[in-house]
């Protein structure tokens, strides 16, 4: 049973894309991932895959979803719910920071680019 | 891939317990479940576990977290990690509303008493 004050949110090798993991495998957990991130205007992931689900929480901002062509816009007080090993892109098409929690069915998350290849995280998960 | 807005927090049959759903098997999802609440000042769970992890996101109030004759205290910005199985009561420490966002490894989300007798619950998970 852990209790942690969340960690401030960090740049990263992303650009645009401020992350901190509050919660994972470093706080005893086994099967739960959880990261809080700001993408700035006109951030956006690349497009990839875990081999886990993955809910995200937006609070603020305005967001794009790209999967299988399509780019479904979401905001704040929406939630975004994506399978097990869906392709997907998360984009900032806004003109203000997005932020988001998203939330992982495993731990540590491992995230890999269309072609399979893995990503190497810059942080813990 | 499912977008969708999050609803409005209902009262329910757990004294100033005000609740929704966020995303769960009715999102397909298969194993992760995400749970919004407020507890009124003076409210609290009653002590419970359940048969996966859970991860508690604190963004306002004061709360304590009791486990093992221990009360820990947790507030905005901070996070609780609870082990699977683990028995725990959430209490609204604070003169605020304590509002709180729980992340479950499973879904549907089950309840259990200390004498092990499942918590019918009043919402879907």
């Amino acid at each position: 049973m852990t209790v942690s004050p969340n960690p401030v949110l960090n740049t990263s090798s992303f650009p645009g894309i401020l992350h901190a993991t509050l919660a994972g495998s470093e706080q005893g957990l086994e099967q739960l991932s959880i990261w809080q991130q700001i993408l700035e205007p006109g951030a956006a992931t690349p497009p990839h895959r875990h081999d886990c689900e993955e809910v995200i929480l937006c609070s603020a901002g305005r967001g794009e979803l790209h999967f299988d062509g399509r780019k479904v816009s979401f905001g704040a007080h929406q939630t975004v719910c994506i399978p097990r090993n869906a392709l997907h892109q998360l984009v900032n098409s806004g003109r203000d920071p997005l932020h988001l929690v998203a939330v992982f069915s495993k731990t540590p998350v491992e995230v890999f680019l269309p072609d399979g290849a893995p990503v190497a995280l810059p942080w813990s998960s």
